[in-house]
């Protein structure tokens, strides 16, 4: 099992690498907003196009783990090993040429995550984290901080597709906002994740979204240290195609509970 | 006049590049979270490069004029003529290593702005307005657009230092949240009037915000054909250290003062 974690790292690395290019060499081509309307293309296109990449590289490597992309779906393998590809996450962040996309890849193993590769092509950024082996950014290791004054800190908000105007969704948000210094929402969540990975925020509070880009990014704070639990501050482990959850460094437990229980009264 | 800014346009399109090498050869070098304690100096550092990069350029060229910027302050002059310079919009950004940052260099003509010039070295854009010249991104014209559903459209939100939990702003914000699909805050204004101007989102609220940066952004969206009034409707114009402001495509205009008007109830 180590050594197809082992080897499943290396490939990934590799083929993460070379999808992130595609999305790169198609970064904010169109400036003209007379022109917007071919810009759905050109995101589907690059979306496809990575994902061909990442999908054909590892079926040949393994034929006989499951696949599961965004745009692809599902390989149609059944085995204890599963892939989750997102070729293209911040999709619309891109599509406007805003900098904050990246590709994502997560191998599982029974439903867990073991593997977690986060690439950022605008700025060359490889997050890589497997399980037991910690988490790191271009080599360097990553650790979660603890923040002396919590609620100076930074935290991101995750939310699914459908929750912005849901009312127990608002009313958590709203009180978030004010319950820390700066809320961030980057409509990236993988690099959410790895930015409370390298420390530079202090916590998560993800509402009801999934997606296949979800597994890396808990192996990746998990990795650095970080604690990652539901509302009730239950250990979230597995899967969950509903989840609701809260994710930072295990001396800010506490805190986290508390504010998000109050956001929910 | 039109002489003084043409060679004004030329001599900051140079001057801003330059400036935007630093901040960008200085960009995420520290990936290792041990090393934070020396991000606040990182920052300094390129801060105070970018400007006297910036201020020296513009002081031989134009000697007679006044300099404003960010961290050398006024430079004593007395002259129809303002440069307001921020060698660095998003320094919080910068510092965590999220790629949303720029330079902004504003000349000022008897406190209305007639050249705005904003550069993202990272991804290499160059945003130049004039007055009554139109504006500009990597030379490609720019134009607000009209949203057919405005409530599905992004909205910037813009606030001061002291702001994030003055009730009043608070609730504003919350309303405009529910009102639009998106609001963006990215903690880097030059680039949320940029967006504006470029097409890609659909309105600015700015709750009492001034600073080095304002006036070029909003010479940036007003030359891509967008309204920028206050919060009761009135056109702005020149200088106002404490402005409430809303900007979007004249269309909109009543759909905005709508929603603000709500928030603020």
């Amino acid at each position: 099992m180590e050594q197809t974690i082992r080897v499943a790292q290396e490939i990934a690395e590799r083929v993460i690498r070379r999808a992130g290019k595609v999305a790169k060499d198609h970064f904010d081509q169109i400036t003209c907003a007379e022109e917007k309307g071919i810009f759905g293309d050109v995101v589907t296109e690059v979306d496809h196009e990575a994902e061909r990449i990442i999908c054909d590289e590892i079926s040949i490597r393994f034929p006989d783990h499951e696949i599961h992309s965004e745009e692809r779906g599902h390989n149609g393998q059944k085995s204890d090993w599963l892939w989750m590809i997102d070729p293209l996450d911040g999709t619309n962040n891109f599509a406007i040429g805003l900098p904050i996309f990246s590709v994502s890849i997560t191998l599982m193993y029974r439903s867990e995550p073991v593997l977690g590769v986060i690439y950022e092509p605008l700025v060359d950024r490889l997050f890589v984290a497997s399980r037991g082996n910690g988490a790191s950014c271009n080599l360097n290791p990553m650790k979660v901080q603890k923040k002396e004054q919590i609620h100076k800190g930074t935290i991101g908000w995750i939310q699914g597709h459908q929750v912005q105007n849901e009312e127990k969704a608002v009313r958590l948000r709203q009180h978030l906002d004010v319950c820390f210094k700066r809320m961030m929402r980057l409509w990236a969540p993988t690099l959410q994740w790895c930015m409370l990975a390298k420390g530079d925020t202090d916590g998560i509070v993800l509402y009801n979204s999934e997606g296949d880009d979800l597994y890396s990014g808990i192996l990746m704070v998990k990795e650095a240290g970080a604690i990652v639990m539901d509302f009730e501050g239950i250990p979230f482990e597995g899967m969950n195609s509903e989840p609701y959850l809260i994710a930072c460094h295990p001396d800010h437990r506490d805190y986290f509970l508390n504010v998000v229980r109050e956001g929910m009264n």
